[in-house]
């Protein structure tokens, strides 16, 4: 950590800033330079960055060295994570999408829904159980009979199943359904749910909040990964902007800024991201032009009578044409889809 | 609801749409403009906020008529609502001060600040004992330790308890200690939290959420209502913007403008907001000169020692010396401290 | 123009409001719901704009129902606007590629920096002569002597100019060197300037002001096209966001949402955007993925003593090897390079 | 500067570095971590700044020292700047108030509305002749002819005059006309204006740009005065943010946030901030309880008719009340009105 302090600070602030850092176990390097003294705390950083250094007298700023995160950092493991689920793969050369409704309304229209996303070879089905809605008066899911259309619909396709937790207390249940456990963005910081799954053998995808930063995502993915849950798979879902027009502004730039941070692979959800059906072909594209290791589309057999989403949710048949379309980006970009 | 349709939409599709609205129980208004044909949709639009109408063929653009918050408007209730906690009051003509640590750290500390914070004439203590850490790596909180120690500093103080709720699984124990609970800006639409608080007999104070708009903020708060818990206060925090000078940016407009809309008291956590305490006293006199009803200021008796926001907390000396101020703007707008 | 009444709004002062209306040359149509009563007011939209009804007694909320701009809309224009720079086209199935250095700084760098983007088939030229700065300290460009330079450039390699225009007092020098002149970010919204080049005959590339709405922009556009130049090229070069990890946020699905609202061709600038050379890659074949019409890549022969913007410059090399692979993504999307 | 090496970066990477930091006439000092080796660049920081050390090969991060404004910084001069305009102080223990309509619409209205202001003691008259509107079809403002007006108001009150200059080509027409030159919002980073009001002899009211952090909104000032020109008034007027509910955000913790960083007056403009005139009122006592020195209220003798931002004005009967409660907060921080 780099203490760089006020012009004109006194000889005995200098002092106790410096009795500060040894006594906490780290030496000091100090540099008189023309204009400022600069002062290197030189041992374990994380020690000094939950004391309020920058508040002592005579202290301009403070400046970390090290990234606060370690075990999803692309410095602690070199090579790209690839995440396998029931032998299929997230993160390596095929690129893979998880399709399907918001929301599982009701038996029949998940089956219908999943059988046609099946037809494109898509290997992933997205639905959920329990939904987190802004309103109380909206519809809220329909909890474990969801799960059970769900198993349904894994039987009938093969599809491998991607659904939401939201409360500790359902742990269990979607732990007996799910084959990957979805973090949602309005809990990537629900610190003890992240502790919950990272104590599980299950991947986990894990959205981006609303306005989290860069860094902060990949801390809540070190909070799973510090508990020994390594399968993470990071999920952009668009971030909140002044920009009106879309639902959220998609930060496609963050596919290969995470990965130059990180190891884990990364998955845009481009329906969340714009909120229109219109739009997600376009950003769908974008994505896998970027670099992204996967798709999370929201597909609904009869968007308009859709209880959730409905705006964003692409009909099938459009589902299909856009399936076929990025099948070449991914080949511009040497991957398969 | 209100649906614009494109010019040049076809006839049939303005029948789709008034047969979908009329299918769900509306009746219909059609006015023909130069430019737009406008179809009003008449009767309980709750039914049309959950359909995708904006996707239908022909349509431009929905606009909803009625605010989707109900119990928590100043619609549904003109009178201010005043929070009775155990005779002290926040939402009348007295300004509440809720001061102390970020978190519990130990009995002495605690005790120690509380009783300087007590002097002042400050009602409320507060205090984590269950702390939503961006770092797994970081201090964490007693658990229910902290709450006894928070126990032991009402029995020798006299003052009431706010304190952090993170996880439904808490909801007893911190039940049994807290006066008020509070529900963090990360859990602002953690909303089984929001139900499992609802269902409580006990004032909540909520703070919003990082990047949440007043009306999410509100609907957050009807969330609460709509289980039968009424006794909430709204807490401003300071949202995230672009500005990196200061931890979060203070919106201090929220006070009049949620007034205009709700009947909920509202207070300021300048700390949090501002994450600085050389700029608290300034903000602090800020938000009770636009009408706030109570402040959460951090208030430690060693800020360098402490494990959590040392940086943004105050010495006690310098809380007194601001109370003081505070009592002044107090009076300038007609209210007492 | 849609007007909701307050509930419980009087009967005078709906009057007043209908009578306001109707003062201004408009006509209106009521419609009393079970909840709210609505005014619609039928005629000359814009009249209604400029008058503040939202602050009349009684009135909860306006409702505008015509977008603000007209001449740059697709209502009033279907077709693409193709722009035509002495026979390349911008807009059409070809993507164009405008590359260069940031600024120009002196004869030698800039002719083998152009030379080098020359080889690939580059037909478009950018470079700043008048720079736009943070510090009145850095580097302010050379002026009409860059201009020289940009012409030596054009004469030796054949590419087109784009240069930056900032003050009214430069057009006439502008005119003569530019083949399309650049509106930066920072004067978006620099109406005058905007007027003044929509009173010539040359094409204009409109760079998004850092914080501006697509309706602004677009507003912004019409404002050139109002003075009667229609040859206008909008360029979305990232907005401002509170992540601070790249140097601006892209926002790749503006794309798509401008190609609905207007007719003009979208260009990308991902080195503005991101700020950093290492991401530029993936972002430009995103843009493309997505549909834009162009790319502004910063390309310098030496970007470690660019005296601006060296850290989002690409090498030569580099920049080679991007042109090829964006003729892959190019390709992938029916379109060529 | 202090530059950060990546873990395993070279002895050839760190040469090359130290190589390029020497070449450009700085010393240095290598400090050997456990974790990273830093080296510290000891000379002028400013040359550096301009170069992107961060692109060379083995660099991690590059932290600068010092901040990039000097003449307006607290450290270049410690007292408070006190503009004088013809007796009238900015920056003293006297709060000013700048009040007036938008835009100069007729001599009628603005003669009622000045001297309706004048009565209430206020020094200052706004009104803009020249304005910059989003749409070209909206009023632009009367130009010299409102200025005429502006003159008449103030020889009828004796009312300073504080208006806008847009474009560099009106210096002569505004400076004779006006006593406070504003630069508005839109124009913050228009460089070649800033320059041009640096080299004048009249005081300058800087608005803070829609996005601009504290920093940028600095280094404009610092344009301003590196020319000459030391009378500069700070202007925040409401940031943009994700919020809707009100026109703009207002960030009232920029004012003792700048009182840190810089010795130049701050005034706070709450009518563009909120730009609704029932938020005035609050946001008006929170800025002056902050510690701003001023306040720019837009006040319309008929705000219905008002034909530029009626929404957010007052009418001088609420003015004039809002006066008086703005004298008790000034007392209640021992300043005056």
């Amino acid at each position: 950590m780099i203490i760089v302090l006020k012009k004109g600070a006194t000889k005995e602030e200098k002092e106790n800033i410096i009795n500060k850092i040894e006594s906490l176990g780290l030496s000091v390097h100090v540099s008189e330079g023309k204009e400022r003294t600069i002062i290197g705390a030189i041992g374990d950083e994380s020690i000094l960055r939950e004391r309020p250094i920058n508040s002592m007298p005579g202290v301009e700023s403070v400046m970390p060295i090290l990234k606060p995160f370690k075990l999803v950092s692309r410095e602690f493991q070199k090579e790209d994570s690839i995440i396998n689920i029931s032998g299929d793969e997230i993160g390596g050369n095929k690129i893979q999408i998880i399709a399907g409704p918001c929301s599982v309304e009701d038996k029949e229209s998940l089956l219908t829904t999943a059988k046609d996303v099946a037809k494109t070879g898509t290997a992933f089905l997205r639905g959920g159980a329990f939904k987190p809605r802004t309103s109380p008066y909206s519809f809220q899911g329909l909890g474990e009979e969801g799960l059970k259309y769900l198993k349904e619909a894994k039987e009938a396709t093969g599809m491998r199943i991607v659904t939401e937790l939201m409360d500790p207390r359902d742990l269990d249940v979607i732990y007996k359904y799910a084959d990957v456990i979805q973090i949602g963005a309005r809990n990537m910081q629900n610190f003890r749910l992240l502790k919950e799954v990272g104590g599980m053998d299950k991947p986990v995808l894990l959205k981006r909040g609303l306005s989290a930063t860069i860094k902060e995502f990949l801390m809540s993915a070190e909070y799973i990964a510090s508990e020994g849950n390594r399968q993470i798979i990071l999920c952009e879902r668009g971030i909140r902007t002044f920009e009106t027009e879309m639902r959220n502004t998609l930060d496609v730039s963050v596919i290969p800024a995470i990965k130059r941070l990180s190891h884990l692979p990364v998955v845009i959800d481009p329906s969340h991201a714009v909120g229109r059906w219109d739009l997600v072909s376009a950003v769908s594209k974008a994505a896998i032009a970027a670099g992204a290791d996967g798709l999370l589309i929201e597909v609904h057999c009869d968007p308009l009578n859709a209880l959730c989403d409905g705006s964003q949710s692409l009909k099938p048949n459009k589902f299909a044409k856009l399936y076929e379309e990025l099948k070449r980006i991914a080949k511009a970009v040497d991957r398969s889809l």
